[in-house]
């Protein structure tokens, strides 16, 4: 069966019955159909008070994973999993994923509510518009570019120079067209022309200032910081200044808001916030994690692609901004992708090869490294696929003792909560031992040390090569008095370097960073380094072509 | 109290118990919070069904309104009144309006959910976001043509021309800088270079769509008819010729459902699809409609702006197409409006002016002349604001009398349903006469002909100029088989012309067909006269400026 016709076989029970599981009442959730539900403000505010008490909240464990291939290691999978296997070893676990956005659904990758019998449901909702929050996004995103547009033709009042307005419109979709575009040609009853650009949703400021907000003032807050471009005088222009905060606040009052669903095995799971970990920080929404841990002994997350990406996020910005620390980390790897890092061309990974398994290693080595550098406890899961040989499962885990670190079988695809029970039993004894966390890097180190931390520490190149642009807008963003914000690094997912061909475990190289720009209201500094760009392009055969529904409203192809 | 205010003020019942008066059980809802929720397919299937037995459906009641000022004559206002005013008199009353776009909200008009004690409600969610019916359009309208600029950019095996792809994205924004854009700039991976428009969600063809679709199968085939552009060897493309339909589709199954909300007074109504009137076609959804139909004894409905938009397509493409027809219409009139269109500034609208009114009547009596031509009764309703005068009331009321009709007051803005009660009674006794509904005009008269008689029957110009470019694609749509269609006009609502300074009844005029454009998918072709766009911009002050927020979620100044 196929994930999709696994998860419509399945028969949910009503998440009224599944949030009173976890102590929260009908009264204090709004329903999206009889298996969505948000958690209402008072609620909300009530979890929040109990996770900021750190004596009351439930230990958290990050999911990350190994360099991926381009369909992904099953992280959402083995997330889903483990917190069911948690569950059913009989401690009571809560899931916070993040929410696919249509781009990847559409795209190449699929959606992101797990697979075979570790999903979230209904899969189809959750993957499409579920309760609205992207869509929310999207429309507050576009609502700023409209007011900031609409000031250049109605006069300018501010002075701003439309050549420096970094303000990107957005749509939640793979549209390479969207790039790079001109807009406002006509005649004068049609605009100020200028270049623009689109960028997927998911990538956007507001995506992040959503994830990152705890209360409506706090996003107002963020919302008014944000830079949308310079003056004629280079003055920083914020949108604060056009005075229309409240209006792009009230498309998002819901947007906020967690998502309740339920697994397969009928386990909780806050759903919200999603961010790319390649273009963005990668992580759920901290109200999602805040309301897992208030309700949860044991809350499982995941942080998008490998550690390098969306763990780092994870750490450096969002455990770091708000006070929580992770108390284990899980490792995902797969047979399939060891050996792809092993030099095995796509055609062979199903072919027992232990030698291209034990040069990919390299790999998860430096991912288990790297998580030991923030005093993390790991544990790597072998997302167990059915062309995986005994003596390719013995000898990663073999390699996982020789790198200080234990490797687990994790069977959820197959198995669902069953699966991942030993998975689950190592992460109950990880947690026992004491963590250390610590994020990377000093806040008060400069923005350009800080990268360069990144990339050494982290992506192991020799040094980085910033472009001239890129080293100016550092000092103006430094002069301004951002230089303490964390940076949020946008490149490929597909090595841990900046160049997706350089697979394993790079080192010696250079990593070039491109541009750099700020996310004043998000509180970090984006850098993009490599060809990495926040549009992300359809492939020649997109997953569209094999979705369809039926009269019914049935869907089919969806994976 | 403002509007919202007292939509705040006002406790709501369960959106079950609004369903349950009208025979839909929990069952066949799917509920978004409290309430608002939409109905089940297997609910709509036997809705449809009841609907399609003209012996077991209720009565049609379209209102529509004068030639408005800029902020609307209470259309809306009048609508859920008179609802609410025939429920008061103990007739089982539903009604069905169109769902807001959300840029008059941010812009000029604001919301659609009526206004002072006759409103829909929760205001503020069917103003924002409501079940996100206008979002999904967005995405799908926006998928569309991300999969068309990948077909460009994937080798063109269809050989589309880029300089004739007419397929548009959308916001739902006023966004005047998207009327003209450059897209596909950059380098070779960013697309492929070529101009392109953005229009308003609500103007889009998909959402005429999902207007006019009864059901999904339905929906995919006019998606697969739409006419997205021209190989280079000008044989028109279809979108079905991408083969993603399905993937659209899925995007819109739940936007193809009505949705149920209430009045402040606790009567049911479903509001869904929002087209423009000017732009676009203007009425709520076909299945809304039905809906309406199957569970009503009497069924108010609207259609939007002035007779010469709404009204007519109302009857020319909703009622034709799907075999219904009103049972009487309601003409709303405001004492302000007449005085505007018999010459009086804006300032002075709320002094006492008989001279002016009684040339201004002009105006409605060229609506009432127009709805007859149509065999359907009329009555006009005065939408009461507090400047009105007795002495103006009373003038209005013997115009009508002399211009055939009758008018009569409501007060339903300040007093609910108890200020429609007159205007019910009238409506039971109108809809007791016999009502012998017809189109305007025969669909198989040519498009030119048939644009000829709009302009002269219903805009009473005396002559249409058509752009040689227009003839050229009225010949070229006739050719290819499109010729039997209706025609949509789009023009100014500000005027019975095309031309928003020719108050009051213009007559003696050329009215100038600018441009044609195909909707082979809604079945349709759309006419533009004037200087109408299809993307409004936004005024100097707009309003989200007013707009806020607080911690609670509670929203302010919206209207």
């Amino acid at each position: 069966m196929t994930d999709i016709e696994i998860a419509q076989k399945n028969v949910m029970i009503p998440v009224t019955e599944i949030a009173s599981k976890i102590g929260i009442s009908e009264e204090s959730l709004e329903l999206y159909g009889k298996y969505k539900a948000k958690v209402s403000f008072a609620k909300l505010k009530a979890l929040q008070a109990k996770a900021a008490d750190s004596s009351s909240r439930g230990k958290l464990i990050l999911v990350t994973a190994m360099t991926p291939t381009a369909a992904g290691e099953g992280k959402s999978t083995v997330t889903i999993a483990l917190g069911d296997g948690l569950n059913k070893i009989g401690k009571k676990t809560v899931i916070a994923l993040r929410e696919p956005s249509l781009g990847p659904c559409f795209g190449v990758k699929g959606g992101a509510c797990g697979g075979g019998y570790a999903q979230v449901v209904p899969m189809e909702d959750i993957n499409l518009h579920f309760t609205g929050d992207i869509h929310a996004i999207t429309a507050a995103n576009n609502l700023m570019a409209a007011l900031i547009d609409n000031h250049l033709q109605q006069g300018n009042e501010l002075g701003i120079d439309p050549r420096t307005i970094s303000w990107k419109r957005c749509v939640d979709l793979n549209d390479r067209a969207l790039r790079n575009v001109i807009i406002g040609l006509g005649s004068r009853i049609d605009g100020v022309p200028r270049e623009s650009h689109f960028q997927i949703s998911v990538a956007s400021e507001i995506m992040a200032i959503v994830c990152l907000s705890k209360t409506i003032s706090e996003l107002k807050d963020r919302i008014n910081r944000i830079t949308i471009g310079e003056t004629y005088s280079k003055r920083p222009v914020t949108f604060g200044e056009l005075k229309c905060t409240g209006a792009v606040a009230a498309l998002l009052k819901d947007a906020i808001r967690p998502n309740l669903v339920q697994t397969l095995e009928k386990n909780p799971a806050f759903i919200h916030g999603g961010p790319f970990a390649n273009i963005a920080h990668g992580c759920n929404s901290i109200n999602a994690t805040l309301c897992a841990l208030a309700t949860g002994d044991y809350v499982v997350t995941e942080a998008g692609f490998a550690a390098d990406l969306g763990a780092e996020k994870f750490m450096d910005i969002k455990c770091r901004l708000n006070g929580i620390a992770p108390d284990a980390a899980v490792i995902v790897a797969t047979i399939r992708a060891l050996k792809m890092h092993g030099g095995v061309a796509k055609a062979d990974l199903g072919i027992e090869n232990l030698d291209a398994l034990r040069a990919g290693f390299a790999n998860v080595k430096c991912h288990i490294e790297n998580m030991k550098k923030f005093g993390v406890n790991v544990v790597v899961a072998v997302n167990k696929f059915i062309s995986d040989t005994d003596a390719e499962i013995e000898l990663v885990k073999k390699l996982a003792l020789d790198a200080g670190s234990e490797a687990v079988l994790c069977e959820g695809w197959g198995k669902g909560g069953d699966g991942a029970k030993e998975l689950a039993l190592k992460i109950v004894e990880l947690t026992q031992k004491p963590s250390a966390f610590k994020p990377l890097y000093d806040l008060k180190l400069g923005l350009k040390e800080k990268i360069e931390t990144l990339a050494k520490e982290i992506y192991r190149a020799d040094h980085v090569e910033f472009d001239p642009k890129a080293l100016k807008k550092i000092s103006a963003y430094s002069a301004a008095g951002y230089g303490e914000l964390p940076v949020c690094m946008a490149k490929t997912q597909n090595s841990i370097s900046h160049d997706k061909s350089m697979l394993g475990s790079p080192s010696g190289y250079v990593f070039p960073v491109r541009d750099v720009q700020l996310y004043s209201g998000a509180g970090f500094v984006v850098a993009f380094a490599g060809d990495i760009v926040d549009m992300p392009g359809l492939p020649k055969a997109p997953s569209a072509l094999n979705i369809d529904v039926d009269d019914d409203g049935l869907i089919s192809g969806l994976f």
